[in-house]
C-alpha cells in the first residue's frame, strides 16, 4: 500500500475497497488536516442532460466526509469503522464539468466531541458539511451526520495506521 | 431503442444516457403505472465494510424517482426535463446482498398537482418517496423533491415519446 501521501493512501482506500470509485474516476486533490477535497471527471459521470449525474455528486460528497474522518482517524490511531447515516443534499446548480467536492471538520467543537464519545464508549456520530462549488457558489450542498464504531478483535482488524511522512 | 416493455426502455436509457448505472449494474426489475422496482447487485458497489457503498444504494433510490417520472411522462407525451432538486436520506440498516429499490407515487394528489402545474407554466415539482427494504424493513429511506421542465424547440428535442404494447 502506498503511504507516500495521506491523499495517495486515501486513493488507494478508495480504489481498491469502494471499487465503483475507479469507475468513477475518483482522484484525492489535496489533504489539509482539517479538509480533504475530492476530484471526479464529468465524462464517466455524466447524465441525459450531458450533466453530472446527482448520484455520481453524492458519492463524491459522501466520500468527502467519509475520507477526511478516516484520514483523522488514521492520525489518531484510531481503528474503527465509518459509516453514513443520515443526510440532506441540496442541488442548487447543474455541474457541466469535472468538480471538485471539499469538507471540512466543523469548528464547533463537533470533533472533539467525536474523538471524546469514540475513546469513551467506542462509538461517536459527527455532522460535515461537504459542498461542490461553481464559480464560488455552492452548486450542490451535503450535511451528513456519520457514525464511527471502533473495530473490536473479532472484528475485521486492520492493519496498523500507516505513519505518513512529514510534507 | 428496445420499446418491448417499459422496463427494458427505461434500462436502455439508463446505461446509454447515464453510463456509471452499467457500472453499477443497475437493472429495471418492475413497473406498475405508479411504482417502479430497480435492481442493484453488490459486487460492483461493495464497501471497505464488504456492504453496499452508501453512494451506490442513494443512486439507485435517486434513480427509481427519476425513471418514474420519466416513464410517467412518457405515457403522458410530456417531453420534460427531470433532476432531483433535494433529498434527505437515512440508512438504517447496512445491505449486505443485492438490493431493490422501490418508489411508488404519492397518494396525496401531489402526482395531479405536478402534472397540471407543468402542464400549465412548464414547470413542476413533486416529492417522492423510495426504500431499500431488508426483511421488511427499511434498510435505506429516501424522501426527493424532483423538478421537471418542459423541453423547448431550442433546447434538446427528443425523439416521440415510446408507445409500449399492453400486457
Amino acid at each position: 500500500m502506498s503511504i507516500d501521501s495521506p491523499e495517495k493512501y486515501l486513493e488507494e482506500i478508495f480504489h481498491s475497497q469502494i471499487p465503483i470509485t475507479r469507475e468513477m474516476g475518483i482522484r484525492v486533490a489535496a489533504y489539509s488536516g482539517i479538509s480533504l477535497s475530492l476530484r471526479a471527471p464529468l465524462a464517466p459521470n455524466v447524465n441525459d442532460k450531458g450533466t453530472a449525474f446527482g448520484g455520481s455528486l453524492y458519492g463524491v460528497l459522501v466520500l468527502a466526509g467519509w475520507g477526511l474522518l478516516h484520514l483523522k482517524l488514521q492520525e489518531e490511531g484510531i481503528a474503527a469503522d465509518v459509516m453514513i447515516h443520515e443526510c440532506n443534499v441540496t442541488y442548487s446548480l447543474p455541474v457541466a464539468d469535472d468538480w471538485e467536492a471539499y469538507c471540512s471538520l466543523p469548528d464547533d467543537g463537533g470533533y472533539a466531541r467525536f474523538l471524546a464519545s469514540l475513546r469513551a464508549g467506542g462509538r461517536g456520530k459527527i455532522r460535515l458539511e461537504a459542498r461542490i462549488l461553481k464559480g464560488g457558489r455552492a452548486a450542490v450542498s451535503f450535511s451528513g451526520r456519520y457514525a464511527a464504531v471502533i473495530r473490536t478483535a473479532s472484528g475485521s482488524v486492520p492493519s496498523p495506521p500507516p505513519t505518513f511522512p512529514a510534507g
